[in-house]
């Protein structure tokens, strides 16, 4: 996860919630959450992926957040699926789910309570940045 | 609609698509279609709706777009449903759906093709204009 959601959870949540391994990645000194496996990581996302990936021992590598950080993966052709939860409420502005431009394959939506859920999968060679005008 | 998507329309299609009735929101002289109910309308939204309604005839009113229009009606309280086709795409910049707070409650959810859809109706009171920094 990125330093915005990981800030979040630690103002939000009273104990760290994860017992699987967690890297954040930020440029800041940041202070780790008491007794969980973690790790701070910064730079290229390529270099931590193949570290995560073994920790994970074929079991899925969650990108928490935020959408740039997945959007790094995508640039590296790391990201394999974006699972989107749609709420029921338009903000008007905001922060886009993911600031590339990513082509995906849907491979399966529910509804979840009061959510839209869909799973996509990335078709692979898709992401390019745009610049600020798109 | 809007002129936005008039123009579009009228650029991109041979004939004009629609035999129903039709209004178009501008403040610009623009040519109108040949053949087709057809009319320019402007200003207050709500002066509009109840001349739409009317030609319904108990009928749905699409607002066919864009995201500000249909702002227009949620501000009057004439918005009532908003359906939307998500596309398998993320193009991280672009226009926002509906450029407003607008609380939503999902009705029905389903795949068309590509496309995960979604009949949201509009909880009454909730539009609100959010200035620029939202």
């Amino acid at each position: 996860m990125g330093s915005t959601t990981y800030e979040w959870i630690r103002a939000h949540e009273q104990d760290w919630p994860y017992e699987i391994p967690c890297w954040v990645f930020t440029h800041r000194q940041l202070e780790a959450p008491p007794g969980a496996p973690f790790s701070f990581a910064g730079g290229d996302v390529a270099a931590v992926h193949a570290e995560m990936v073994a920790a994970a021992g074929g079991r899925n590598v969650w990108i928490a957040g935020g959408g740039d950080l997945a959007g790094q993966f995508a640039d590296a052709g790391l990201l394999d699926e974006v699972i989107v939860y749609f709420a029921p409420v338009t903000l008007g502005t905001g922060a886009p789910l993911l600031p590339r431009r990513v082509e995906l394959r849907l491979e399966e939506t529910a509804r979840n309570r009061d959510f839209v859920t869909a799973r996509f999968s990335v078709v692979r060679g898709s992401p390019r940045h745009l610049d600020a005008e798109g």
